[in-house]
């Protein structure tokens, strides 16, 4: 980190940050310019800490130099990390799409919509049992119920599926049905079930937060890669800003800044980040286009009559188009689909 | 709700919305504009949802016009709730602060800080046993360790003690220590925690997420306040914008929102709104001026040497200066403290 | 607009904004819920205004539900505005490119930069003459000189010129010289600026304003619209959240929502939204993945010794990659480039 | 600046790195550390650039490290700068009031407002006479006549006048009427306009854009000064932020921000930044407990008829109420209204 003075800094004042500096493990190195003196203080951040030094007087700024995160950099692994579940890759040269209902309702809706996108080509069906609703009024998911039907729509139709657990207390269950385990927008900060679910081998999908800079979002991944689980993959479903015609704001470039700091691999959700119908298949499309691994997408048979998240759901009919965009974009950028 | 029509919409696509909210339970109202048709929807859109209107053919957007929160509405409770605990009153007509470090260190320091703020003024005394950090490589907390500190240091100091909990399998023990419990700003929407505290008496200190609408906080109480929990206590500390030169930003006008909207009290926590020591003591004041019920500050007796957020903590002598201002200033609008 | 009252307005409350919304031109229709009442108003809200409605005694909330824009609506204009300058087509079934460097510094630099972006097929030339820069004592552009030397690289290489006006006072120089007269972002809400260029009959390039919404977006492009002047092209250039990775945020989204709502054609700026050279040709070819009906790309042939925003310029080399790059993205969407 | 090496970057990038900053004018510090190696670079960088080093082979990141405003930093001025007009200061130990309508509309509505604002103990009459509107639909000010009707109030009762200049052209004009020349939010970044109230002495109130950083902000104010005129006073007027219950989110930290960094005075304008009448006298109250040197109000005779943001002006009765309540905070904190 870099420490920068005051000023009107006194000599002891100097020399206090120096001294408290290399007492805390760092090497200090003193610069003093016209204007200002500044201290450049080597030494590893993550095991370090910040020593105090904002608070000591004469000090104006401390500014940290070094990425907080060391296992999810790519200087850890610059080839990039393939995750592999039975003949599905993520990360790798091809991308993967994962569909599905927002929430769990019935053998038949789930079924409908998993036996339509494995036609489609998508190797992952997507649905929740658990839902986080801003409400406590709305439907909150068929719980081990829709963990059940999700098990035997794999089953059915050769596909693996990833579903969110919200709860330590049920995660053990959860990971007993899931390929992948989701961790949902709302809890990319709650260290508790990072921890727990860093325990797992299991590949946990980790959603950026809705106010979650790039920075945070892959310390999050850093608690999941501490505990040993090494299978960790982002995805960006956009954030929140001051736009009020989409739901939220697609960051796509999410993806290429994760591809250079990161070795995970990151896929794309335009179904929350958009929040409606009409604008999810071009972005789907440029997701694919901005190098994601892989896409998220709602898939309803009736998006009227979904119990969540209809406005954002397309029908099986609109996504087989939408795959075929995608595909198309993914050959003309070197990718297969 | 409010419906409005594309303009160039049919006459059966009309019909078809109508009747849709009509066998949804709602009321319909037509009106016919020179450039637009609109469908007024009367019913308690709470219960009645949004009968996937939007997805309709014809449908150019869907407006709701009612607050999605129902107990946590002002129209509730007129007068206000006031939440007592033991000769502590919060909602009523003192302004109260709750102080003490971000983090249970040791029983000297913790005991060190209750003496101070005690003298100061302050009835309730903050310290985390378990702490919610960015980076799973940072001081996590004493855990069941500093709720006995806080414990001893209630009894020896007549303080009451507020404290977070993080994770539904701590709750218990948490509740067995703490006189308010804290839900932490990256919890806000962990809604297994919320009904989880809603099903306790004990009241409810819920902190606004980073990112959080006033309306989506509203919803986070009212999630607790459905299960049974009525006490349950707002604490803005400050949202994510893209200013830099503060950790986030404070958003005072909260308070008077919140007060119009709702009956439940409001405290507010520049500490962690505003992030650096030097501009806690104006907001403190500031938000007392606002018509804050309280004030949560951090408190250390030395900050330089401070496990967790040193640098917003102030030390016992600064938190004493400001006692005296915010009590200026509560005594100027007519408040006690 | 729909006016919905307190949950215990009175009779006479009613009435009187019954009354008021009359007068001002509006039909006023009455549905009593049972727990709210509400008005609908219907009429031209853009002319009639909002009659003050929201002070009445009683009235708790007034919602808009018409967009107030009309000359930017795509209602106006089904088929979609396509803006035709020489053999030039922006808005039809090609993906025009328009690059360049920041600023125009000399002859020689951006002769070079235009050479080498005609070869790479690009039609359009870029360069600031006038640079709007946060700091007063960064480089100010050449100005007339500027426009000057964009006029010769324009005969010389056979390409169209986009450049900067900030000022009414140099808009006549400007438009004497440009193609296409561009309003930066800082300028998007200069009122004054958009009426003068709205009396001309040159295309005007319409960046976003860096904390605009989409609606106030197409309201400036009203201004400009309703002076006479139906030649707009908007231009998506990043918006400011709290993400610090990239210098803005590119919101890709608007471009299919833009599509949406108005016949303009949509363009997208990544030099300026991500402001990382490295981060920019994924984002470039995901712009026309998104439906953009351009991109504007910033080229130096040197970027180190760039006198404005080097770190988000490409060399001429990498300017010809990306080209190649969207060219296969434009194919796999059935567009042209 | 510090630049920061990418974790393999070769020793000849190194040196290149360190050459071309000392070439541009920096002493280069080195700093090997055990994971990366850090340059210090010492010198002015508000005159010596960024020198190109982002783009050079082997650099991971740039970080500046000073402030990059100059004249309007404290450094220039410990004591703080307090602005004389007429007998009013503005900065000193007395909170200044500026009050009147969003928009001159009349004689009658704006000597009403005026004769009561002064009867309140204000000394600054505001009011728009050239207005910038979101919609070209919406009223656009008197122009010329609205300045007149301005003077005419203020020798009649005694006030100072500030109000907004929107165009260069018509600067000369609104710097005869009016005591202090208002930037509004809009303008914050109209460079030309900055540099053309800098060559006049007359006092400017330069408003934070909507989302400007404080940074920014000040570097707005740099372009002011360094053009002569050190008479700048600083108004927060509220950001942009994803909440929607309020217009804006008013940021009060700013006040201790700018007057730790700034020699300035500051002050608040809290109708603009919440937008609802309701809300902004707390919030007033509140800008002078956080340190404000003046609070600027919108208050109309009749708000249900204003023809501009009748829906944030409070009547001359609250605004009465509101002084009294200001003058109480003010006294409390050892301030004068």
């Amino acid at each position: 980190m870099v420490i920068v003075m005051d000023h009107n800094a006194t000599e002891e004042q100097i020399q206090t940050v120096m001294q408290r500096l290399e007492a805390a493990g760092y090497r200090a190195h003193l610069s003093r310019g016209v204007e200002r003196t500044i201290i450049g203080a080597i030494g590893d951040e993550t095991q370090l800490g910040d020593a105090g030094i904002e608070m000591l007087p004469g000090v104006a700024n401390v500014i940290p130099i070094m990425h907080p995160y060391k296992l999810a950099s790519r200087i850890m692994r610059e080839e990039g990390t393939v995750i592999t579940i039975g003949d599905v890759e993520i990360g790798g040269e091809t991308v993967q799409v994962m569909a599905g209902p927002c929430a769990v309702e019935s053998k038949e809706q789930l079924f409908e919509v998993a036996e339509k996108i494995r036609a489609s080509g998508a190797r992952i069906l997507r649905g929740g049992a658990y839902k986080p609703r801003t409400s406590p009024y709305s439907f909150q998911g068929l719980a081990e119920k829709g963990l059940q039907l999700l098990a035997e729509a794999r089953e059915k139709y050769g596909l693996l599926i990833v579903t969110e657990v919200m709860d330590p207390r049920t995660l053990p269950l959860v990971a007993e049905y899931a390929d992948i385990i989701q961790i949902g927008t709302r809890n990319m900060q709650n260290f508790y079930l990072l921890r727990e679910v860093g325990r797992y081998q299991k590949p946990v999908l980790l959603k950026r937060g809705l106010s979650a800079t790039i920075e945070e979002w892959l310390m999050a991944a850093e608690y999941i890669l501490s505990e040993g689980n090494p299978n960790v993959i982002l995805c960006e479903r956009g954030i929140r800003t001051f736009e009020t015609y989409t739901r939220n704001t697609l960051d796509l470039s999410a993806v290429p800044v994760i591809k250079h700091f990161s070795h995970l691999p990151v896929i794309v959700d335009p179904s929350h980040g958009i929040g409606k119908f009409r604008f999810v298949p071009p972005m789907a499309v440029a997701a694919v286009a901005a190098g994601a691994d892989g896409v998220m997408l709602e898939v309803h048979p009736n998006p009227v009559e979904a119990l969540c998240d209809g406005a954002q759901s397309l029908t099986p009919k609109k996504f087989a188009k939408t795959m075929r965009q995608m595909a198309g974009v993914a050959r003309a950028i070197g990718r297969k689909m």
